[in-house]
């Protein structure tokens, strides 16, 4: 089993976003605890004031540091000697660009939640204010922080499947079957208001985890898609279902598939990739496994810290196997990736490799290409486009 | 559970093709014996006539029913008094045509593998000879004799999904990841074949049950496809993956997804369909199961002959829950509503409802019509086509 | 895959018992009927004459062979050139000696169901007749003829598993989780029937089954076992719920469970058995995947037909993998490996080994004893006897 | 879903044991943590006092709270007026016991690892002192903390399986299959020295768990038992596998099994309840789901936080459906549970009734006569012994 040293200093950890009845921002603050690498002790959690303090005083915030909107965090913190490290964007997606770039031109490391922004441009422009910051910018793509996707990301690259030719990922829930976004549910109002979520509903919330972690385990590149996006549920303005072939640099195909309408579906993330000499099989649903199918041999179970598993799964596992981990450890396995990253900039080394290939900047603005594409496709009546 | 009865007269049974080293004769020959609704007395079971003597012998058939070839077979047996009630074509795909049409000329009912010709052409020509001929044909896309695809296609007629908005089915197989034809597998030979085969390959052999289940199981009417056909592995000249978006009449959306070439993969075979009112899953390889997801209630587990099943259901199967029916029993669950169908159509009355539903001609003809919009699609680089 | 060759003669079979209502004669029936090895020409199916012939009419058996009782039939089949060359008994338990006792007497060949008698007295007279009398004795534990039970079995035998230490075997059902006896059920009638049934009911039924699947994979003999055997239905006369403790003889210790009033269960037929170098975990309801853990590295799923598998296992399977056979194709490989061994007979040679290993007259008595010692232990509150 | 509030004060919390090499107390540490409920001011990490100042150093506890000793710290911090409320005892067994008297002695609350002493004398001794002492004692049975167990407990509860009949449990590792203790691993040299673990190995370790759960969602009282001890694993003092059968009050039976010698296992921990109405199956390793089988009806899969859940459970759970909670989370909520507690007795009132269900230091009695029972059973021959 891995060791999770917990290391001398804790970061000091803000947040933007994540009060009252928000889902991710409490997602985020459990994952930055897991660990112990983080103290949460700023924060601008609301848009309204009165519900930031409120929140701040549930989460142990120190009065003086709960804020009534980011500029004046960025500000604030900017300027104590003990101000946070980085952090955390758990808002809604339309705010995600101006308060990333706040921070960053505050001088502080940012962990932003995704899409990463609403526009390709604006995920552009971010990126090159990264590079030029010299910052740290994680996004939390937190299904790349199984242990199991990472070990199918290393069995790709060592070339146990050997020439990659089909990738199937699908990422089905149901929560969004009927007009829950009319009964007063702030996940649902917000996630299916293009003001707030942007131009994409379905594809954006879930359709880009499915893609990343496609790109993420086979490293393959997109080099055309057909998409069929549609809306089911009527009066909603969001597409709630997304169908798409892909095409992918050096020839292999496949299918991605998300949808938030179909009745008994959670949260079923699932991601099957093929290649001449194996394939490998990982559902969200039971992370603890991996079935392996090497080409005419009997299929194998890779578990979670069990045995036939390489470096990187192993070192994102905290407890033995059959004690099962799951979506908060994931989340938190991203964080602790995130601190050893921060502190190796801070200390001006590398940051292990590991830990390195956690996802940034540069995936955010390859997503947004992913949906502006999508959208694209699907506008002109579901043909082909080049990525 | 059900009644099957064990009528009085057995019919008399010939077959074309199911020699040595076939596969799917000697399904069609279990499956005719299973419920003992029928006899097999006659056969030209192979192209070379010392071969089809030799599989007669071991078949227990006739020495002077062990025909050289099937022209000979059906003008014999159309004159004999015992002769063959129905014949069983069991041949490459492109013999089905000419086959299926000598023996409808000889007044002799049909039963026939799929896909049913290799042309839409062939497939018109058969539906207008059966129709003016009177016979009965029956086409073995056998998947449809599974007891709880019964259920599920009961279950959408039933309006328990509400309103039809997802299609998924998909069937990848592994068995021809690699250049298993250059072997000398008989199987793998005439699939990939071109000549024997037609002019699809894994579309034609399993993407056709795919999208018979879909059919069968929603009765939706496709409306227009996209199709990327690719071909993996070297050298083979047909199809070996295929991706597939689908429109059908009235707005549902669908994917179709079938391949031969993804280790691991056996014959996995899986359905599902969702509406506004829940979900179903189906699974080829745990066939004894299919999942109901009722909208906001837990899923609930239907299991053959368990409780909660309706009547088409129950009529397809023969033993206790948990005593596993399987692909045998199915494809059984034909050849005794076919029977049910020729002693119907000989006694001049009309058969049961449930064995009405059983797939034919008519099917056949949609099949082809698939196949030949969905290589239109592929050929002119995957776009949407009409159907 | 293995070829099942249709050989040149069928045996000419008859039975006893399996009139309407039954549900084990049918199951006989189409077992004998999947691989063509039989055909059933005469018949006692009923106690009542008239049950008999109506039964026979429906089973194509000709009206001079329908018997008003078996004495009669094993009389006159005796005498005819073309007499019966087994009988299958398929009549509740109390029958089954005498009717075995009377054919074996006759000179004919037996099929018989288990348990294979009511006594172990009677066991031990079948046996020394059997012996005697030179004629084959074939046991229906059919669980034995699944493929992956027999891959199971071959792979402890060749220590694949290192020295035993482990055995779980349960048999959990619900069917008679009320009293299904008082609803004119048949099956439920007779069952929970000590004179009919014998002295033992659940265990009797269905925990011989998993005695004898546990001795038949791993070839332990039991030294001593603890019974506590309980009826939970009120007014039911037998034991419809059997825990017990085993012991074995080299070291090995087990449990066993079989029940048939736990709602939720089918036929939950499973085993596990554990020694020092892996573990093989195979459930009746899921038969086509046989899940084999080597010590210290991932377990692999071994799939019917599919990589991995030995001799024995491919020489019981008909179809390719993913294609998934079961409980009739198990029965079915019973009735094969018998006419093999019938047909070795009366030619006067050994019949393969594969077909050898079926159980016998000498595992009905093996049964017996087990489940007299049982009796013993539960009668006398539940503690340790020696077997 | 529920509300996890973070409240206004941090519990101050020390720790003895879980330094370097220890499993449990990281355990600990995250569980506390994940909730935010605690800080983690004190510690006696390890019984030698320069790798407890290291470890205080790694977990950011003050230098001048790293204490050499438990005793020591119990009275530094007794002292303290910002002394901890609430300290965890995570050492192995021996000295639960000692170190939990110390720590009540000194009025501080008390959470203590599993099982709770070593001998059924001292557990009583312990369970007079919390009373006389007015303070909290918190067991960390953690399977309790998983949401679907407190659904099936409220079931139970609710008279949903009717009157109960059967309780199957089973708890099979394999870590212990070698002689592990031999390598230099702590964790399993400890737990198979009797000096350190007490007199029961594999039942002290992983039985005792079974049996709480078994426990804690029946609610029934065990009446008698009889167990089967025994050590596979040569040169090893303690057990490795038990075998158990069960009688409960009022009529049910059970059968436990656990191991640490079964390859291919690795926290098979798994419940099976059955009575007259209805069944329930839930395992640990895929604890998101619960089936819950009316009697006469299809299986239903409740999933945590799905539809279909009652208060206890919805209470339990941090995130929706489908994103997977663990054993980690499930920990926490025993942690967070215990917090409410705690916070109740200091503020003098009654902690609301989902928390105060929580095990304590009656179940800590009750296991170790479970314990002692067992052994004295096993000692015995393995006959039933009344409890």
């Amino acid at each position: 089993m891995s060791q999770h040293h917990e290391t001398s200093r804790r970061l000091r950890l803000g947040m933007v976003g994540g009060g009252q009845g928000a889902f991710i921002g409490g997602v985020h603050r459990i994952a930055a605890r897991i660990d112990d690498h983080f103290d949460l002790v700023a924060g601008a959690f609301a848009s309204d004031p009165e519900r930031s303090r409120v929140a701040a005083a549930e989460l142990h915030v120190a009065e003086d540091r709960a804020y009534p909107d980011y500029r004046a965090m960025a500000e604030a913190e900017r300027l104590r000697q003990d101000g946070i490290d980085v952090v955390a964007i758990v808002t809604p997606n339309h705010l995600h660009f101006d308060v990333a770039k706040t921070f960053l031109e505050a001088g502080i490391h940012v962990i932003c939640d995704k899409p990463m922004t609403t526009t390709l441009e604006d995920a552009q422009t971010l990126e090159a204010l990264v590079e030029r910051s010299g910052l740290f910018f994680g996004l939390t793509h937190n299904y790349s922080g199984y242990p199991l996707v990472r070990q199918a990301r290393d069995m790709v690259a060592a070339g146990e499947l050997g020439e990659l030719r089909v990738v199937q990922v699908e990422y089905p829930q149901d929560w969004l079957s009927t007009r829950l976004e009319d009964s007063g549910v702030k996940q649902a109002e917000w996630r299916t208001d293009p003001k707030r979520s942007g131009p994409a509903g379905c594809l954006g919330d879930i359709g880009t985890h499915a893609y990343h972690l496609a790109r993420f385990v086979t490293e393959l590149e997109l080099e055309s898609l057909a998409a069929d996006m549609h809306t089911f549920v009527e009066g909603r303005a969001l597409d709630d279902n997304v169908h798409m072939m892909l095409r992918f640099k050096g020839g292999a195909r496949g299918m991605l598939w998300s949808s938030q309408v179909v009745p008994g579906n959670e949260n079923g993330l699932k991601l099957r990739v093929y290649g001449s000499q194996g394939g490998l099989e990982w559902h969200q649903e039971t992370p603890n496994r991996l079935i392996h199918s090497p080409l005419g041999e009997p299929p194998r179970i890779l578990t979670r810290n069990g045995p036939g598993l390489g470096e990187a799964a192993l070192a994102a596992s905290r407890i033995p196997p059959g004690h099962p981990e799951g979506y908060l450890e994931a989340f938190a396995q991203l964080y602790a990736d995130f601190a050893e990253q921060i502190h190796a900039r801070m200390a001006g080394r590398q940051a292990g490799t590991l830990a390195a290939s956690t996802p940034g900047v540069t995936d955010g603005v390859d997503g947004l290409r992913f949906i502006t594409r999508a959208l694209a496709s699907s506008a002109a009546g579901g043909g082909w486009v080049d990525v």
